[in-house]
């Protein structure tokens, strides 16, 4: 049993991380954290944990907080400089931020700018057990993917076997996002009148997720370059990413879809769909639905996949994380399946 | 361990109930029954169930089914001509549709026609365990409620203790509704281009659910009459019901929602709410959301209440009685959560 | 010819009031007043204005503005004072907020508090042309009304004939509502995720439009009471109000739509449909359609009204006042018809 | 003034050009053919135009029609044999299905199988003013493009200039779309649960849009491959085309932005935008709203388009070759702005 603090505990990660910790079977004590919100009920705030989950928000002194696992969905800021007593006092460390994700501290610093520890970012493991299982078990700290970078890097990770045949350089990426992704805080963007029978790009000239997959995928391609483009759309949740790969040389005897099945075998967590996979399927489940083709008339592999981005693109993939570093089962109370409709 | 059969696994309310019933700790073999889509694989029908229940849809004879409890979630057909036969072989049936719902020959004719079964009217329990838990615990043949019924039914049923002081003849209740509820055939009304962006009222003249309601709450009240409006929104799961009864002589020093507190502090799956609820707090999960209070001005008692119409308002609430007259906790596979947002 | 001001140019009604004049043909000038974004363009604000209207926003000294006719479309504020000196120097007013539209000192200044001019509540003209034209033809100063009492009192005033036999105060209304309503400036409730997939009711005790409802409807009726419920729904546009009215004593061979279509029979934007209205058909349009009828087993009045809230709830009526203050053709401007679907 | 036949007026396409056709100043008679549905009455069924246009369809013999133009918004069929005898009599036919569009009797055949007429093939002239207005003005039948096209061809186009230093073999178009695309018909895919808080791509190995795209385009570029996904989202109107294109050469000092904004300076309908275009901008109007820029880090040319799929990517595209075709001005009708929100 482990006792777990989630520290931003008021965000949407962080009410997606209480809405599947309170029905893990080897949590304990749940120690929901928020300065904003102290005193607050939880449960006043995200309304679905009624009756559930009535506790309040604390705020604590980070530096002292007494726990197996710590979860950070918080935004950036002063925390930060509590990691390393943290890790220091044995305590397992998940950020689930942009910060620390890229292991270049001048990268790192470019996109993510401000605290600067260079001895925690060579500490940290990327958490995506479908590629860094082993380290994930043994890690003190693990920053959690980016929703996107989920998504995109699972979608494109099995091409290692086939990438000199693939034009790295010219990849595209569209992602078409719900809004949860942008968090709980108001803007005119997010603003529902300015939502709802839409579909807006932004961030087409550069988003800072980029950098993680590219940085992510090129310890094992070597030189991709991804030419990306996020998208919001009218639904709260989900993340549906179509990505585009040339080649002209690919092997048309070579059943790619089959290829990716073979290659997630074993992975409790990502599905490869013999349909094109879309975001209903995986919403409110930690799975990644993923289909790939290669389409001989254009030369182009195109994959598309799908996942909850509160989930496996969140909450879920933290969870995972957890049950790795602690010794649990991977899929230990990560049973959610979707609905259908 | 129960083995179970679920007829009508097509639809929606058959692959909430699979959904559900997968995860239940007490629930061994499940065959899922189509006769449409017999021998195609469940999961590329309810594809959140991809790598979770790939099983094939089967064509019994229901006649001869094996098994400890059989839900119907299929439209009215022959198959009710096999429950008696069922019934004596001691297996359980819980029945989703209209059919049985009202214990009066009369009134269950001319609202459901055709089959007549007097016998089998006169066994039926109402499952709606808030109110019949005791019986359920001891029916072979259980009809569960209406998705508009329960979340009607919930709401009004504590009134009882106040019936002398209210209007029973004129209340009005409009309840929102999510697309599913009518099921996954497609039709001109469903078409997403004539839902999206729309709120659509109909059957305001007259609607099956609303002499079900009469029956049920005429059991306690004597003499309701419910005027109803029901209406299409564009969201696919969800009831919101909003319930006016009118009271001239209503003590004001009566805090009504504590009422309702009271009067369901030892239900599992309704929560009585401070704030108003709203569909969203309840959607994936079992419960049903109450806020009730008086407003002296108008002499209005107001009434909201929330459920997902497929799960509390179907498959959740079949699995609820299924528990009971299994002798299972009756919370068993029921912990499933919303998210926020 | 006329020349136009608006003021609030930049929130949403102040939006489709630009939309409306610039293809009204006698609107000649037409002058955007924001004090926030004056000198950023509008078409950088209201993008669908792009190459149509690309003029500045302005702050000007509201006291001395020359123009035909001010349209005030911003919240509550300073402008207030500046009104009896327009209207005095000949400038036609038309207001688009709470304030003045109940012509009563002491409910006016409890609901909407803040500034008090007598004189100017007795001079102003209630802005729904189908009840008061031939006021409005020779007003100076028209208070616009508030959107769900344009879809109620549109619905409820034809009554008036048999109000004898109509219960006046155990009317109900529920009004499902579009988030525009709420206007531009982002908030937690209207945040899409909190929206999106969710139907939500406020205010529910208390609702400002009431006592305005209330205020215009009872010089016809006398003692109206509404117990109104108000609901936020997930979509843009629309208002869609379901009344109901018990009548012990209705006759039935009137078939109350028929009366309808005839009590509307010269009104250019009130539309009697033979099937249940929804807000599809009237969105982007002045219309606002509905249908009546009486039910008599639960002797029961209902009637469904729909219209666009930011048009025939807002500046679409407006400028049916402004055509009607400046003795233009009532139509004029307002022929667009909503799209299907 | 001009007499107006529409056939297939009970689709979408169909009513949008009854919407766009009765507000025309030149267009006189209005007739709306509907085999299916004749002597029901058009309001009926397209309920925006309640009291506005309560003809009846009436199923013609096509052969016989006396029209000035003839629109042909019907599903392939019969119709097509009608075609030459409507030409030789003078009779001016637009269609707007995809037949005919695709000026290489081959590849029509091989798309849209079939119906052969190699000669009216060739005099068909592509209804898309922005490249072929004076050949419009010409002629006597207009085939208007398809939805996607639209949006593709005009984001494309003024790459002409560039064509050298463009990888015309590898350009990746992603086009997001509303329901109501794919007309009134319902189906299992368009089925509201299944589409509300989805996204979904369909088609992506091969669209028939892809051979209309490419064909136009190549008659300017010569060698365009375009890799296509198209995307079906959660609202009911607009299509988002995000295209990538790749070079390798371009010179950074080209605003391309600002070049767009020169080749289109005298388009009526197509604007160039500052920001990034969304669907909603255009919704209602016969806008294209575009935005160029060439990214150098990917060296990626991005182009964002916008069109509402029924008018500029339809009934509105269809006016305005109508106008051109009879000599009218072109902007005829097509007033129409769209909201905001």
């Amino acid at each position: 049993m482990a006792n777990v603090t989630v520290v931003g505990a008021s965000g949407y990660l962080g009410g997606e991380l209480l809405r599947i910790l309170i029905n893990h079977p080897e949590v304990d004590e749940i120690v929901p954290v928020s300065r904003r919100l102290s005193n607050k009920s939880v449960s006043s705030l995200h309304r679905n944990l009624l009756n559930i989950f009535d506790k309040k928000f604390v705020d604590l002194n980070l530096d002292g907080i007494e726990t197996d696992v710590a979860f950070f969905a918080a935004p950036p800021g002063e925390w930060f400089s509590s990691l390393p007593g943290l890790i220091d006092r044995g305590i397992k460390v998940i950020t689930l931020g942009g910060k620390f994700r890229i292991k270049d501290a001048e990268i790192d610093k470019e996109v993510y700018g401000g605290y600067e520890n260079k001895e925690l970012l060579s500490e940290r493991v990327y958490g995506l057990p479908e590629i860094y299982r082993e380290e994930i078990k043994k890690a003190m700290f693990v920053t959690n993917p980016g929703c996107y970078p989920v998504s995109v890097i699972l979608g494109i990770i099995p091409l290692k076997k086939f990438k000199d045949k693939v034009d790295l350089e010219k990849i595209v990426v569209t992602s078409i996002t719900g809004t949860s992704g942008a968090g709980a805080t108001p803007s005119e963007n997010l603003h529902h009148p300015e939502v709802s029978g839409n579909i807006r790009p932004y961030n087409v000239l550069f988003h800072r997720h980029v950098p993680e997959m590219e940085f992510i995928l090129n310890e094992f391609f070597g030189k991709i370059k991804i030419s990306f483009t996020p998208i919001i759309s009218d639904m709260k949740r989900g993340i549906l990413s179509s990505v585009t790969l040339f080649s002209d040389s690919f092997d048309i005897d070579v059943n790619l879809n089959d290829h990716y099945k073979k290659h997630y075998k074993n992975e409790p967590f990502v599905r490869i769909a013999s349909e094109i996979p879309n975001v209903a399927n995986v919403i409110d489940s930690n799975f990644c639905d993923i289909m790939a083709e290669y389409v001989p008339d254009s030369r182009r592999i195109i994959i598309i996949s799908a996942i909850d981005n509160l989930i496996k693109g969140g909450s879920g993939q933290a969870v995972q994380n957890m049950n790795l570093m602690l010794g649990f089962d991977e899929k230990m109370g990560l049973n959610m399946i979707g609905g259908h409709p």
